[in-house]
């Protein structure tokens, strides 16, 4: 029976970019599994209403859909937590604004009303003097740092989901931003470059941005 | 054979309030064991050093010392990284300033001294304001807040060392200072009222402060 997994797109189809279709594509990959991707863009809400689901990824095995990938462990939720609030959101005020130019025009024109309506002032507002302000959000991943100093991945030898959160967060923005998140000597940034060689350079060799 | 546990206290002996010695005790209540608690203070620096340590905890088994008890799973690294950083540096800055008044006097002036010269300004400029500061800490939380939604404790149904390590922050801060760190419909606070109950209300009859 084949996996087919919904994935937010913008114009261009085989540019995925959703940090939470990233994390599933990855955790699919680390159990052997692929999944035919249907791109699906932000104003489709019809498109996955049949499969009990107003957001993406939604994948599909057969009759039985998915609407997301749950990590399972308890610890592991906390972990998923840090990855959507702290990484994701964190982010996401640095990267917004490199979006809409991904997006078909409806969806451009979706996109940037409800999101300034979120932030409350325009995206390219939003987004200024990032050079300064990605040095909070480099701060706010000093405890995942410190645990590369002693281990590979936060799952330990080998990347876990906990992994495939933080990096889904991180391969979004190189999808769709030229912006540097990283500095180049960061632990963080070899980690990154250790996740997009994986599986056989899958995210590296998805369009993306030298970051 | 007994344990004995070094744990950092001020003027009072009976009142332990070091976050990392708070993980440990309640560690060793989780495992049904307990441990006679040796007072000391920050200056006494000799007295740890055939323990290999020169930082409190110190748990002696017999001949055996160990000088921090360790998570030990990969992904728990991560949230002890959280917890130390996130949550025992975050907290520090609001509750540093009525730390020295429970120290003997020659501990007061090495604390103050040590931590006046790490913030580069006296202790009560840290904390002026933290009625407004503690928002930013609050929302720090935010992971473990959503986390505590659908389950008890970051461990899950019942607490492990995650928890412990998160609570022990919060019991230092309860033992040294009366600032309310947490409104009183968080869930953390609930969490942490879990916690204070928890070992018959090992940590809630610990001399502190109702907040």
């Amino acid at each position: 029976m084949a996996l087919k997994l919904f994935e937010l797109v913008g114009t261009d189809e085989q540019r995925p970019f959703s940090p939470f279709c990233w994390r599933t594509r990855m955790a699919l990959a680390h159990k052997g599994l692929s999944a035919e991707s249907i791109p699906w863009c932000f104003t489709e809400k019809e498109a996955i209403t049949p499969h009990n689901s107003e957001k993406v990824p939604v994948l599909i095995d057969g009759e039985t859909s998915v609407a997301d990938s749950e990590g399972g462990r308890a610890m592991g939720r906390m972990l998923n937590w840090w990855g959507d609030v702290t990484v994701v959101g964190g982010m996401f005020p640095l990267i917004v604004a490199d979006i809409p130019s991904h997006l078909k025009p409806v969806d451009a024109v979706y996109f940037r009303k409800t999101r300034e309506a979120r932030f409350g002032k325009p995206l390219e507002e939003v987004v200024a003097g990032r050079e300064k302000s990605v040095e909070g959000f480099r701060r706010t991943l000093e405890p995942m740092r410190l645990t590369l100093k002693t281990q590979a991945y936060l799952g330990g030898e080998k990347p876990n989901y906990a992994d495939y959160i933080v990096f889904g967060a991180f391969q979004w923005a190189r999808v769709v931003s030229p912006f540097k998140l990283l500095a180049e000597n960061d632990p963080v940034y070899a980690w990154r470059e250790r996740l997009l060689d994986a599986f056989d350079g899958m995210a590296r060799k998805s369009p993306g941005h030298q970051v």
